[in-house]
């Protein structure tokens, strides 16, 4: 089974994951048969190393990552790969590859300019 | 003259704007009559402070203001007011008008939901 794994920061702010869910929730719409999972930074669970673990036992045998972030700063280009290298070593029958930021792809940047053009008085 | 503020957090790495100076441009060939600037929390000039003194300044009277964020954590509900309540106090012909995070809107939660879909293997 494949596995699509989003990673999203957290915040103290229990409305903060509000659109991260609803991310799932559309991508669980476009792919039914994938195990889809959201995982956290810090601040809300769960982490990514449970949410892998859950998808390795589940029997996901590819897991693609995608970082629900905007820009790719410290969190995206150290943490992550250093969080995926250990969840690697722990589950070497799992190929957790790690995709760009949404943020970097022109249909999210395209559809943020939208969003904020709209909003000009 | 109308203006669009894009507020963004800001990261050490400097390539984490790349994707915020995009949607800036884009905005900018959406809303051609406005003028539009791009500000960030921390880390990354200018502050917003710079940005809507800049505006006021080049004669703006109305100021639409843009989180350009995934969510409304913490900085987008608490610093961000807090930092649009001095501008207007400094700036009293100024109307600073808060609108919505960008990733709260369900243009951007689809853009990022078929981004993520994309990157199934």
């Amino acid at each position: 089974m494949n596995g699509l794994l989003l990673f999203a920061h957290g915040a103290r702010d229990p409305r903060w994951a509000d659109p991260f869910q609803a991310v799932a929730a559309r991508v669980r719409e476009r792919t039914p048969a994938a195990m889809v999972r959201l995982a956290f930074l810090e601040f809300m669970a769960p982490d990514i190393a449970t949410a892998g673990h859950e998808m390795a036992a589940a029997g996901c045998t590819a897991v693609d990552v995608v970082p629900i972030f905007l820009g790719a700063g410290g969190h995206v280009r150290k943490d992550l790969p250093a969080l995926l290298d250990t969840l690697r070593t722990q589950h070497p029958g799992v190929r957790f590859t790690l995709h760009p930021a949404v943020g970097e792809s022109a249909l999210v940047i395209d559809a943020m300019a939208e969003a904020a053009a709209r909003s000009l008085g």
